[in-house]
């Protein structure tokens, strides 16, 4: 974790798009896709939306990224075939970032540097996960925790006189967890064709709540307490905290991490966990809400498969 | 495409390794893992080179990224994986980016700027892929096509002085293409649990060869002008052209890329294409061969499905 200046990056134009088939799980809402229904007609609402919002369209996109955690395919990326979708007749690269459920996080880190550098102006960044695709029927705590939803951010290099940046990002990983939260098979580790009915479960995702849970609380409130030193904010400087919506230990997590129930947006009862889609989907809605404006500090922070952990600082 | 200043980043180190099981295709060798073998061997191989042509350690890393075209499992990210078999005692961050066979070029482009900008300053850059996990023995062009190969690379700001440097990167996708190389199944869009008699063609790698080369011949000459064009440099400013080994078409485009046989590396006939780890195991031949050495201006390039293209001129 290096210390570095902000980058002048502003997040131009939102949209987010959530599977219409509602289930519940007691007090717990889930949207799911249908068999059939695809995540590329999620992302291309999510995409309208934010062209929208933004004013712009996709001739004025020199990048398209996807910050998702799952294949759509194995091959190609998923950004190519986002690129498909909207921009066939343009020649714009299309490439994928990822850190599993953290991914819409460490895309907006990355793409905020490159365009401070000058690599790229405007990227479209496109997140979400066909959660329902894996999930195991017989492990109740996952198969009731995911939606499947898609956002889309329009991310563009703030104009002279905008207050809008990435104030401080950073990220760690503690592999000691890789395996607390996985889908064994299906990559070139245990390739689709070595299913069988000894090993089907393999190749559903598997989560080890437990696990995860002390690994993150033995590591969490330090790397919370560094972040918030380097980055030179205090919590009371923050309008709102967007936390990835893992589960409902949220509320348990989250005031252990100095920050108490009003601070953070938890609608883990509405939605759940939406993969990489929890993060931005979050951010979209509280922006299209009220509850966070132009000029706000908002913190983005989350866990991932890994174990990894983001923490974003943005000005909007 | 956005013109930008080059960057101050130099590559400290590097490592290949190559699967040990060969087999014969004609004049044509292919390397392959045997069943059970793992690329986590092939990268654990490469990056121990990699540290020691560096004199560095994981100690010294801030991040590492894995430019890879396949996931080793669904969840969690290669680079997680990566992080466990070296990083387990570590905090760094693990990432991935994926632009399929290109990963190496658009990861490296994209590190050179996160080092510039000071957000990262040593990063351990892994490729490689499974190829041989989804070959379809009955498509004959690409079975005999691939080997499996892995390969790191220690990626570092370059010291006051020293004359390493990215001189620029450019990318492209033409979605087009998405469809002309690509598996189909094992992602979110076909579930590993599809899989059945009729479809199973789908979950293995599926290339149109005819295709990919005329949607390359139309667009790469182009391509190549404008970047060549923008960099500034000649071709006879370049010492050698490290082109991804693709097919046994690449001694008919290169010279059509206004590149002659004597100009780029092809070493097609002796391991193929080797998706992600092409590009990154070409370089690291070259160097250990002195076929190109420190202050020699380096140009990697190749195609990936997508269609991507990628041109990345480097001082070494």
């Amino acid at each position: 974790m290096i210390h570095m200046k902000s980058r002048k990056v502003k997040l131009a134009g939102w949209g987010k798009a959530i599977a219409e088939h509602e289930m519940k799980f007691g007090d717990q809402t889930r949207f799911r896709l249908h068999k059939g229904e695809n995540l590329l007609d999620l992302t291309d609402q999510a995409i309208a939306a934010a062209f929208e919002s933004a004013g712009m369209t996709i001739e004025d996109m020199d990048c398209i990224v996807c910050g998702m955690a799952t294949p759509l395919q194995a091959i190609p990326c998923n950004a190519a075939l986002v690129h498909e979708r909207w921009a066939r007749h343009l020649d714009i690269p299309a490439m994928d970032i990822n850190t599993t459920c953290t991914s819409f996080i460490t895309a907006l880190d990355m793409v905020s540097c490159l365009i401070e550098m000058g690599r790229y102006r405007n990227v479209l960044l496109v997140s979400g996960d066909t959660a329902s695709a894996a999930l195991n029927p017989s492990q109740q705590e996952s198969y009731e925790l995911f939606s499947d939803a898609a956002t889309a951010f329009i991310v563009t290099a703030a104009e002279e006189g905008e207050s809008s940046e990435i104030v401080y990002g950073a990220q760690k990983t503690w592999s000691e967890g890789a395996h607390d939260t996985e889908i064994r098979g299906g990559g070139g580790l245990m390739p689709a064709f070595d299913m069988d009915e000894q090993n089907r479960e393999d190749y559903y995702f598997d989560m080890k709540g437990t696990r995860i849970l002390k690994l993150s609380a033995k590591k969490l409130p330090g790397f919370v307490e560094q972040c918030m030193a380097k980055s030179g904010v205090t919590r009371k400087d923050i309008q709102l905290v967007i936390p990835h919506q893992a589960s409902r230990a949220l509320s348990l997590i989250m005031p252990r991490l100095g920050f108490p129930k009003e601070s953070y947006a938890d609608y883990v009862s509405e939605y759940g966990n939406m993969i990489s889609a929890s993060v931005p989907y979050t951010l979209c809605r509280t922006i299209e809400e009220g509850r966070v404006k132009r000029g706000d500090l908002v913190l983005l922070i989350g866990t991932a498969a890994g174990l990894t952990a983001n923490f974003l600082l943005l000005r909007l």
